[in-house]
């Protein structure tokens, strides 16, 4: 089977409409985890006539609702889809058989399943329809807003951003670690807002006792995302603000802790309570990943302090590292820099970072860089 | 008098000429101080028959060296030049009495002179002799090449740029101490450029003990800036290669040792030696920056550790700041952040920085930012 592959500066016209799928795609932000984010268009005569996205998980797929919201028939139209359809049955039936059902006649395709045997038998059932299919078109945009999901199906466990805001001299509080606010408001909002995204958010029992957070997304009608706390030895503080609203967004609580007597409490505030092993840094850190994985939560953004983030990094379980910058200093010897534990002996033995994308949030700056383990990631 | 004055998306043909003189102008990085960097170019029907820069302090001034250079005629002539010209008497002659004798009909100004009353007295020449002038094209990025110019031709003490590199979680060592190399070839390679812009480069005697640094510019044919070593206690190493090398590079140490005994071998080694004061931070930084103004030495890039660099903060000699950012991460709780001293004690008392400019160097990034003191600076 031969697929046309529309290579990078490819056709402008099919360009425009995968943008469009694109940005439907975007609005399951938040909603439709552990389930990738979906978008479709379907054009007819160089009409939009169909729009539709993944919109939570367990409702139709996007190609699902863009069939069903069309204004006219779709018998011989093109559907711009920005992953490629799947052809089994999960929680709802196979869109390859709908797309077939409905007379489409082409169907040009975004990012590439995830896994290539399965992305194949889709494109092979559609090309046995006697469908045309174009795959490539915009790949990059739309892996882009399905890494979680890529990382997550292929490996079973979260995939992991860890976010930090720092002055221009690298420290994440004062001496006196005071440390609201370091950031302005345009990137304060896009934390709020980049909170919904996550399946999960992660702090250490540090930040619990030092700025007893509330951890949750304020935009209106957000999606909640769960919220983990790595509390090795259970001193979270029953009155902390995660524990007293465990009722209302679910609060996991990660310890080594054994002794039920202690747990009880924390179970009755409506906190779920993980024991699991101890390593020298505390909760060992891949053994949450897998437990995290089989609860199908897919992605994490790590809010911790310099203990968990260096005790992340360290585990190896970070993809991701998102550094705010705010153009101030602080200054002082003793005030905190981003990432503790053991930390590295030689500059040659450090951490590498991709080359980092700038976005500029009012006067502070955002540096984004992919993690890249020279041994593998978990 | 009027002047004409071009404001911004001002004409292209006047702009292109402006840009030429500001390239020469540039020819003349690190030789002229404390004289600003300046370029001239004159243009007759479309063509430009002279070109000349500032060379190097006690020679010719731009003007004067395109008039020098022309290869017709300058009479009717336009003269573009990135700085007001001078009317009076220095090292070389006015040049608006060269202007005016030349016979050019037409003056073309970058930037106002420092001395609002000098640069007023200059245009009013110009004009009562029939010279048509404009003033402000392409004024910003003209002035952007004489900051450190324009501010100690102000205040007679230098302008100091603060440079550190950093890892993208804050560090500018590993937990050992170590530190080369945090940046890459691409960055390093733009400090060592930089450095041969500056009158003086600076560091504290920690840098000295732990790097023993050469702080020379590896250029071919470079400027080599004068060298500054803070040493309260006077520490330096008689071995150290900026003791061994004073001969060959001017090189200051600036120390609270008053013992003519202890400062002798210093002397005979080719240092130069200055017993300032003491702070809390060591020597007082601020009769540091008066002696180098009265040394005529006009900008200074700090090339400090943690130490300095806080003491330079807090004695607010410090306007500008260049962070570079490695994509690399050393993680550890005792490796050390860019900037020492006390600190502030809450973010609100945090040192301002205007918006920073982004530059990309290889995977790197710098930051570069002038210091906003709330109560005025030196």
């Amino acid at each position: 089977m031969g697929f046309l592959y529309v290579p990078k500066g490819g056709d402008l016209k099919e360009e425009k409409y995968m943008s469009l799928a694109l940005q439907l795609a975007k609005q399951g932000s938040g909603w439709v985890n552990p389930n990738p984010l979906v978008g479709a268009v379907i054009v007819k005569n160089g009409r939009v006539i169909g729009k539709g996205y993944h919109r939570r998980y367990g409702d139709p797929h996007a190609e699902r609702e863009a069939l069903a919201n069309c204004l006219s028939s779709p018998v011989g139209a093109t559907l711009y889809v920005t992953l490629t359809p799947c052809c089994h049955q999960g929680k709802t039936p196979p869109c390859t058989e709908a797309i077939i059902q409905s007379g489409i006649s082409r169907v040009v395709i975004g990012s590439a399943d995830p896994n290539p045997l399965v992305g194949e038998k889709s494109l092979g059932l559609l090309a046995n329809h006697g469908i045309e299919v174009v795959t490539g078109v915009l790949k990059s945009a739309c892996d882009a807003i399905n890494q979680g999901f890529f990382h997550y199906i292929q490996s079973l466990t979260p995939y992991v951003v860890m976010k930090y805001a720092m002055t221009m001299d690298g420290k994440i509080a004062t001496v006196t670690g005071a440390s609201k606010w370091i950031t302005g408001e345009v990137a304060r909002t896009k934390v709020h807002e980049d909170r919904q995204l996550y399946a999960a958010i992660m702090v250490g029992i540090g930040t619990i006792l030092a700025d007893d957070p509330s951890l949750t997304c304020r935009l209106a009608d957000a999606h909640q995302p769960v919220r983990i706390i790595c509390d090795s030895t259970l001193k979270t503080p029953r009155k902390a603000r995660v524990v007293q609203t465990a009722k209302e967004v679910p609060t996991i609580i990660a310890t080594c802790v054994t002794d039920r007597l202690r747990i009880a409490p924390y179970l009755k505030s409506g906190c779920q309570v993980v024991t699991l092993p101890k390593t020298e840094q505390g909760v060992d850190l891949n053994a949450l990943m897998t437990y995290l994985g089989e609860r199908q939560i897919d992605s994490v953004l790590l809010e911790g302090g310099q203990a968990l983030n260096g005790a992340a990094l360290e585990a190896q379980i970070v993809h991701r590292v998102q550094t705010y910058i705010a153009p101030i200093i602080f200054g002082g010897v003793t005030a905190k820099s981003p990432i503790g534990g053991r930390g590295v002996m030689l500059p040659s033995e450090a951490y590498h970072l991709s080359k980092p994308t700038v976005t500029r949030l009012g006067g502070d700056i955002l540096l984004e860089s992919e993690v890249q383990y020279v041994h593998g990631t978990h």
